[in-house]
């Protein structure tokens, strides 16, 4: 980035998509970056849906199972962020990298921190959250694109 | 950008935010280009549509109207791009600048054009074309998003 102290939001998750788009960023947009530039890595962790709670059959799943998922949900954000982090460390860059774990719905999440922290730029794989969170989800570069005030960046991972 | 040689194509138009889209790209993205970077500016010239040499009435259009309206097509493009390449002038970079006018329909001369010269990364403003061809055309950057492989950037121009 070409001024000091622009702040590049990037939305990562679980999927191959925006590993491929961090990478594109720190490679094609940091590598000139000052020290004074921010790289912030927010992970959108969704809530446990109402129903989870309760199977079809109308029995309470039991507190073990709950607490599982739960678990389960925050080991996906730890190993999310450990493999963002890690790869920001692998390139050449001297902007500080901070990382955001939040709760919520990705495409209200990323909106809301984007406008928040009144970012310069947010960076988003095209294809985040994966095949079958996407077809309930929609979008969410798409939606994204479209609300939020700053520029956007999407980045395709190539098919090949 | 980072590596060296690298192609960054710029939609441009007769609108405020293309002409935003340019500036946020050669301040952000090209303020630390080298000499090997070129930046292509490219231009659609929407051709005239069929029924404008038949007026409502049947009668056709005196070849001095359709002449007139392709003259003044022409000097769309050439303001257009003489504005741009002005643009560019007046920031600090040293990427090479090429222009580029294609006729056809926006969406399918930028996709095209992004296949072709298999450009790094295409810069779109957000809401290009203006607002009664937009209404006709769909948004061309939300279109262009979709089709075409490389990473987009979709800049919008602040409302304030």
């Amino acid at each position: 980035m070409g001024e000091k102290g622009k702040k590049i939001l990037v939305g990562v998750d679980e999927g191959e998509e925006s590993g491929y788009a961090l990478s594109w960023c720190l490679q094609n947009l940091l590598s000139h970056s000052n020290s004074e530039d921010t790289l912030i890595l927010l992970f959108a962790k969704t809530p446990l849906p109402i129903y989870s709670a309760i199977d079809s059959t109308g029995y309470l799943f039991s507190q073990n199972i709950v607490a599982t998922m739960d678990t389960y949900a925050n080991q996906v954000a730890d190993a999310v962020m450990q493999k963002a982090s890690t790869l920001c460390s692998t390139f050449n860059h001297q902007a500080k990298v901070e990382t955001m774990v939040e709760h919520g719905d990705p495409r209200d999440v990323i909106c809301q921190v984007a406008e928040r922290l009144k970012v310069d730029l947010l960076v988003l794989g095209s294809h985040g959250y994966g095949l079958i969170k996407r077809a309930f989800l929609g979008s969410v570069s798409q939606h994204c694109a479209q609300q939020v005030k700053c520029p956007v960046l999407i980045v395709k991972k190539p098919t090949n």
